[in-house]
């Protein structure tokens, strides 16, 4: 089954605001089969939804709409859907009454206009909302299923809820969607891509069919793989099967495949070893402690860290000797060895780490241009440092170095 | 004029992302009088999004297009539009060139796969991409214009910078939107508004109306005026007008109404004193010291930090005391001025931040629930002290004790 969500509100198509309503209905959509094919965000215009509504009605088997039913003039819902369905609107006096009397639990009277939220399209079933004066609305026409939800979340989500148990998960039977994510990185998203797509091409033809969506974020790549089966068990089955083939194909620059952060991944690997991290970063600025330090129960491995921004900082807190900065540069793979190292002895830590790098915009030179970061990860028994040349602003040069740092990481400790 | 923005992928209609393209898109085309009337997400579906875009090109003036200019399977968008316009696909080999040689800079051979991306439908406009692989597409069929953007948001808003500026700002014409955008801290959504409404409610009306939008984001408030004018300098008055009166009603809580980031305005500060600043850290675990750096030229200003995150750390590497961490434990109002006071004094910087606290979700005590946080802000003549209790997740917990950190540095830097 397919379907289409629209959410209504001129707000929705400003700059300030976006509807996340339709995330929310997505995943209860899926969870009983039924595929979310196109979603709307369209204005308090009464002609403009008529057309975008009825033009989803051609094709859809659920129309979830959010938005647009409260009493003022701009909440043209109710009027735009009774007017394709050709159902005239009529007054229900008892949801009159249930909103009079909602009002005056806070003793307050009813304004007239809220009369317009009991104003009914033929036909449809109105759908109880115990936490705000609008009521949903329930609609069949031909195949399709049309639903009417108030857009505050905490009105819409019950709501919902009570909609999909009762009437779409009995209409929609059948196979359902399950998920996994597979994070990568370390690999430019073409090179995932060429080495995923053989495999995952195939998927779509299965028993159990698997779609793969593949996503690159700042530092990372994400394949979803989305398995539609008639039940979980057989989802799995596929999955773990077609998790492991990828596995083959990108090797160990996959780092969770069960939504695990690489902080997490890092995190977990530091704990199960029982070690403990300190870490020195100039060009990040603290980023790389504070990924670290997002994860609950980092206090077990993180010992501590220095941001040494000055070259006097890098003198002082790390007693990195001058003569070393002077005859390297502070962003050179000696300089990141010794603050790695500085660190580790100084909180007598398992493993140290050091960035050194320029963040930009300014400071490039042509040798060492804007985005080239050096890393080092020392432990008691290996020392690795690389030079890494990233691309973009400030910010991205920073959280891709925090990025490698932890993939750097992950790698060591995993051996 | 009207607009239509449609949104390309499939991971758009998954409960995990949000199409955040569009706002950057609506702000700019609403800049130069263009209405966006409707936001669709669309799938990797090329049938599907051919009915679509066929469907806007009937009433839209522009349609701007983001994400599926990737040089993989599913990346139909210039497939789509091409075959709705009837105009042919021809390889570009300038792109396939210039995409060869960003590869080659990265030590890199271009995968075939990436040839795709110099697929141009016959007759239209290449519009380049600094940023990354996926160049622009510019089109015009009858009175619509037509432009294709890569997904990621900072290869595309350059690019559409660009494209509104050279393009779309000649043809449009008409009344604009201007907007300003007040931000607050350290005040409730509530708060705020009972304090602006009674103001801005009176704006609507004007000759130069005014629609106000309160949006409450993690540790902060926003303000924001949208001005309907013939030209900026009309737009401007009235919004100067109207800062300066909400001025008066919010006080110095409002931190800036130019744009400006919170770690912005007190970096600002700090440069205009010739200041230096050094930072001690133990909940936030480098926040505060990130944040402070992620503006371009804090180098001038910030000299270093410490995320003393053991106690151990807190005894060696700002010196304080056992006796002082035993006697009122390390969330306390006296250890988070000894921090301060200590990394002042370590970096002979002209002011310290401190900060202690519990992010959760394990630590709290009855006397020290999760979410107390201990700040303290040390200069050579003064020293500010307070204790917070945040509400939120670990991560939430974090980023509002920056937020009050760097509000505290705002306060007392303005002095």
């Amino acid at each position: 089954m397919r379907a289409c969500i629209i959410a209504v509100g001129t707000e929705m198509l400003t700059p300030f605001r976006v509807d996340t309503n339709s995330l929310f209905i997505t995943e209860r959509l899926n969870e009983i089969g039924v595929d979310v094919r196109l979603k709307l965000v369209a204005g308090d215009d009464v002609e403009e939804l008529m057309e975008q509504f009825r033009a989803a009605l051609a094709w859809a088997d659920v129309i979830a709409m959010t938005g647009g039913l409260g009493p003022t003039e701009d909440d043209i819902t109710r009027v735009a859907v009774a007017r394709v369905l050709e159902a005239p609107l009529e007054l229900e006096e008892a949801i009159v009454d249930r909103i009079r009397e909602r009002f005056m639990k806070r003793g307050l009277t009813m304004p007239e206009i809220n009369r317009r939220q009991a104003m009914v399209p033929r036909g449809a079933v109105v759908l109880p909302n115990p936490n705000g004066t609008a009521p949903g609305l329930w609609m069949e026409h031909g195949r399709t299923a049309i639903v009417l939800l108030p857009g505050p979340p905490r009105e819409m989500k019950p709501m919902f809820d009570a909609v999909v148990h009762h009437r779409l998960a009995p209409r929609a039977g059948g196979a359902a969607l399950f998920r996994r994510v597979l994070r990568i990185t370390g690999r430019t998203e073409s090179d995932v891509d060429a080495r995923a797509q053989p495999i995952y091409g195939t998927w779509t033809s299965q028993a159990v069919p698997i779609t793969t969506t593949i996503l690159a974020v700042l530092g990372q790549i994400e394949l979803h793989l989305t398995a539609r089966a008639a039940s979980r068990a057989e989802a799995d089955a596929a999955l773990d099967a077609a998790v492991a083939e990828l596995g083959g194909a990108l090797g160990n620059s996959i780092y969770s495949v069960d939504g695990r952060s690489l902080e997490t991944v890092v995190g977990d690997a530091l704990r199960s070893k029982a070690f403990t991290i300190a870490v020195a970063e100039s060009c990040t600025g603290g980023l790389l402690a504070s990924r670290l330090t997002d994860v609950p129960g980092s206090s077990a491995y993180v010992d501590r860290g220095v941001v040494c921004y000055s070259n006097r900082a890098k003198v002082e807190s790390l007693g990195i000797a001058e003569a070393l900065l002077a005859e390297h540069g502070a962003v050179s793979e000696p300089v990141a060895l010794a603050m790695a190292d500085a660190i580790r002895v100084q909180a007598t830590a398992s493993v140290g780490a050091g960035i050194t790098g320029i963040a930009g915009p300014d400071g490039g030179t042509p040798q060492k241009p804007v985005g080239t970061v050096v890393i080092a990860i020392v432990t008691g028994r290996e020392a690795r440092v690389r030079t890494f040349q990233f691309v973009g602003a400030r910010e991205q040069v920073k959280f891709q170095s925090t990025q490698a740092a932890l993939n750097m990481l992950r790698l060591m400790l995993d051996q």
